[in-house]
């Protein structure tokens, strides 16, 4: 308390969007608990913005530039709110190299070329820190990495898109038909007019990439992601989940398996015991799994302009220290060498719902094509209907590329009319 | 990888119990990841135990001394898992006075002493890691501590005790009796033979105390920590809740309020729709408020010597970490200067269940009383019965020390036969 005033760290801010906006009033309100927890005070020397006529409110005129490198040039730490690739990444590269901290909650660049930031990051021995690039409010970061840094993560299952967890859920709880959920979703703000990023799994896909970079200290960028969106989920398929104990939720997935690690999202079938499985409305959750520690979960608000700013600010506030006070974040230990293996690699629990005719033989037809491709089978649901039957199986553990060749088969017999859906059944222990 | 290899960090464990055995296996099966993420070697100094001859299996007998001062003297991380305070306190002031890093999974310690350790590693400028102590292996140290230290936490609700909420989740789920469910827990091992420490809420009063320090960046011991246990809730509480939508789930809460921050640890109803109403069996879940994240929960198993062990290594590699490549970790900023109010300050919502004589009148007597100590009632829920009638009257937000005031005039008046049960309502948004 009674120590010298250290000089101010002082902050550039590209990008005054909703998270910037919540990030420069965070700064002015809190100043003097930032202080506090810094070391020293922090000093706002500037906000970059293309276009300086346009500007929300809440951001004080005398800081706006729209010389995005003479700002860095002045500032400590770098934080980078403006989204998309270009310029993103070169004005980050450039305050890297200038030995300057970046804090960044941008997802998609992290997704496409975060080898390359954090190669410049390790290169001039500079923090770069991006916690609400991952899940928003949700701290990840510091727990994967630090927390269990003696543990081995094992798979990560994450609900990180709001959107579709929205969507799923009122399927769900209400009935809606997947159109109406998604118009009731886009009508409260929760998705987008263009809902495609979300639905078709293309946001969750940057996050499991960069979830998967974590858990297995490895480089796995957005190509390495196999991606399914919850587009073609049926009432049909919410009512089966639910007869059967389960729900489905969008999840992305990390895990390792032999040989390597597979990263994917596609919906999913979770036990209605699993904790995921309780994570409601457009909230999201990590649940990450490790040898030592077991099943952990961590439960927020994956989006949002003022939750994203409360990870940026917890960003701000570490690399602002390493420069008060000393000290630097843990290096990117990118040490490991698992390969990404392609989908037909991953191995899962799988539920094919089939409509079948309704006649004697039919089933052992049926399970003759999954012995075929050695997928075992777990159990059998069997609904009557007229002329035709409802079948759902559930299966062992198999690999992706044998259930793939095993739905060909039941495509191509006539003891199946129609394969209706196939979901993948994640979260058991 | 091309780098010249650093010298070892040595670590000295001091105690080999369920928790260290698991370390030390740890420690030698994952060797060489650890050296990757640490920036060198990890070495055992020794191993000090009072017995030598008493030693679990799995503990290499050449690492064992019975002179811990030495062993400290010789080592870099010291690693307290002896448990208790004495001679666990003397042993840490020791190391951290010689400037050794410090990790320890001491609740009861840092709880009783948190405040004298704490100056001892700031004087000394050592690290001193505890994340084991608060709350297993779930990660809530470096969430609260890095992740959220731009933003302010408002409440912290912790279900941080697996043997109440077992208890608790068997009479709810099962409809079991307080003792038989106790004596099941106990038979299964998630209950102590004597489970006084547990179930009157000792245990969750330690945590109370350090989730609060943590939260509000202030010194709280468990002398602060207002501590009810939960031996009175009777099967009629857990069906009454459920009627209700709600659960009883054992709370550690640390709440800022005005003038101060309340801690405390009771019983309390949980609206069903809460993630913490989902937290099953033995785990353990911490739900943090932060007026810009929201609501953040940490779910996971908060006891056992395998997951308590995860906790320490991240906290070994954290410090051996410093020691090899640089760095420490956040100093203890304990610039708040809140007080800990009493009890009667705690503001929240309450349950109060009655016996009354069905006669007109009653109710119009009985909410004369609440309001005469200006308690609001939100809602009142009557039970038929014979010449007797069951009331549960839920309160809106109002001061414990108004509630029990209340409570005084309700136990006087014949307009009640009998006060059933109080429980405090927590948890809504």
């Amino acid at each position: 308390m009674s120590e010298p005033a250290k000089p101010a760290v002082s902050v550039a801010i590209l990008g005054p969007g909703t998270v910037g906006t919540q990030v420069v009033r965070l700064l002015t309100e809190h100043g003097d608990d930032l202080a506090a927890r810094v070391g020293a005070p922090i000093a706002i020397a500037g906000i970059y913005v293309r276009d300086t006529a346009k500007v929300r409110e809440g951001i004080p005129a005398s800081l706006l530039t729209s010389d995005a490198e003479s700002l860095i040039a002045s500032a400590d730490v770098v934080v980078e709110l403006m989204g998309g690739i270009e310029p993103a990444r070169t004005l980050i590269l450039r305050a890297l190299a200038a030995g300057k901290a970046v804090v960044t909650a941008n997802k998609a660049l992290l997704a496409a070329n975060g080898p390359e930031l954090f190669e410049a990051a390790d290169a001039a021995g500079a923090d770069l820190y991006f916690e609400a690039a991952v899940a928003g409010a949700i701290p990840l970061v510091r727990p994967v990495r630090e927390s269990l840094a003696g543990d081995h993560i094992s798979r990560i299952l994450g609900i990180v898109n709001g959107t579709t967890n929205y969507v799923l859920d009122e399927m769900a709880s209400r009935g809606l038909d997947y159109d109406v959920a998604l118009e009731q979703a886009q009508e409260l703000g929760f998705a987008e007019a263009d809902p495609t990023a979300d639905v078709e799994g293309y946001d969750a896909a940057a996050k499991a990439a960069i979830l998967a970079s974590l858990a297995f200290h490895q480089r796995v960028s957005l190509d390495d992601v196999y991606r399914e969106g919850i587009s073609a989920i049926t009432s049909d398929d919410v009512v089966a989940a639910r007869e059967t104990g389960q729900v489905i939720k969008m999840l992305a997935i990390a895990e390792r398996v032999d040989g390597g690690v597979t990263v994917r999202v596609h919906p999913a079938l979770v036990p209605l015991d699993h904790p995921l499985a309780g994570v409601r409305g457009a909230f999201n959750a990590v649940f990450v799994e490790a040898d030592a520690a077991g099943g952990l979960m961590f439960y927020g608000q994956g989006a949002g302009g003022l939750p994203t700013a409360s990870a940026v600010l917890g960003d701000i506030v570490s690399v602002a220290r390493h420069r008060a006070v000393g000290g630097k974040g843990p290096l990117e230990s990118n040490y490991a060498a698992h390969d990404v293996l392609p989908m037909d690699a991953a191995l899962t629990r799988y539920a094919v719902r089939m409509s079948v005719p309704d006649i004697p033989g039919v089933l052992s037809k049926v399970a003759e094509i999954f012995a075929r491709h050695n997928v075992g089978i777990e159990s059998v649901r069997q609904m009557a209907g007229r002329g035709h039957a409802g079948l759902i199986i559930a299966t062992h553990r198999a690999p992706e590329g044998d259930l793939r060749r095993t739905v060909a088969d039941l495509r191509r017999t006539d003891a199946v009319d129609e394969v209706l859906s196939i979901l993948r059944i994640e979260g058991d222990q």
